[in-house]
């Protein structure tokens, strides 16, 4: 920080927090992390992280940049018909890539994962600990992760081509389309054999 | 170049040409570029470039790394039954990711197109006329290149999750038994309903 002499606002104070939160969770895990090693790392006392962030898993998520409440998001595509879960999760999975808020930190999400380790790490941490756990309570049958995981790779696939290479005709096509053609997928994925 | 005083060598003019190409790929596309363009902007005679790397095609696999020679690759799979083009795409696939001469490259390929707009629209340029022109041929049906474009999201999603974030139970699975998981999702995609 340049010597002018101010006090560290604010703005600095949550992006130590931030910074530090991001190494600690990509080097020992969500799980391992704490709240209180995270506060002592940056100097600060744990309230002042409760203040500004809430839990452990709010600290995670605005350190990976994350636009949703997996919580609230899981509870919404697993209430209703379970039938149904698959074009749930499609739509709102297509939707959320062509919302401006949301899209620019899925970009830099996918971003940021395929390039930083820490960031990869951080990602992985969050599928694996906080999205799969609160998803593959509603999944029925063996191997709930492992179809879970092939269901996120079709719609990150098809994200990646849409939305970073931009591959035509995938590209363009409507979002009601995309959601028409590749929710039977996702449903085929989520459904037990 | 430092001032060394010595000519440049057979490796500087290689990438010097190889640069020169990515760029022009990038900015015109690969249809409007031209050897003859290519070689004027690097100050070389295009017999050089020839002489280098062979034909247009070649010198664009060269500029974006591509690890296979993509007709040579078209041709083995469609050879043979055309009901089994899924599961021998989807096997080439897999594989290709699991061998360190070809793991590397790729993951090269799918690290820069995610963070550098020049790589990603030469990878757009390499999907939409080479390897999806090759594909698509021997796919019935309306809609083919959309088709493919959806098989490639599953198959590129799962390499991103798999090799990229290591995301479990995923990373961890034997490509055989990926294989028979998607490979029928892969035959779904490429067949017209």
């Amino acid at each position: 920080m340049p010597p002018t002499g101010r006090r560290p606002g604010k703005a600095d104070t949550r992006k130590l927090l931030v910074d530090t939160a991001r190494r600690a969770f990509a080097e020992t895990g969500y799980e391992k992390a704490t709240v209180r090693g995270i506060a002592s790392a940056a100097s600060v006392d744990p309230a002042l992280i409760r203040h500004y962030f809430g839990t452990k898993a709010d600290l995670f998520r605005a350190a990976m940049g994350w636009p949703f409440e997996p919580a609230e998001v899981a509870a919404r595509l697993t209430a209703g018909d379970p039938a149904g879960l698959g074009e749930r999760l499609t739509r709102f999975f297509f939707e959320a890539w062509e919302q401006p808020r949301t899209q620019a930190p899925l970009l830099a999400i996918m971003r940021g994962a395929a390039t930083h380790d820490e960031s990869a790490a951080l990602v992985r941490e969050f599928l694996e600990q906080q999205l799969y756990a609160q998803l593959t309570t509603a999944l029925p049958g063996p191997d709930a992760a492992l179809r879970l995981n092939l269901a996120m790779g079709q719609l990150l696939g098809i994200a990646y081509l849409r939305h970073i290479l931009r591959v035509e005709p995938l590209a363009s096509e409507p979002v009601d389309n995309l959601v028409a053609r590749v929710s039977p997928v996702i449903t085929g994925h989520l459904t037990p054999e």
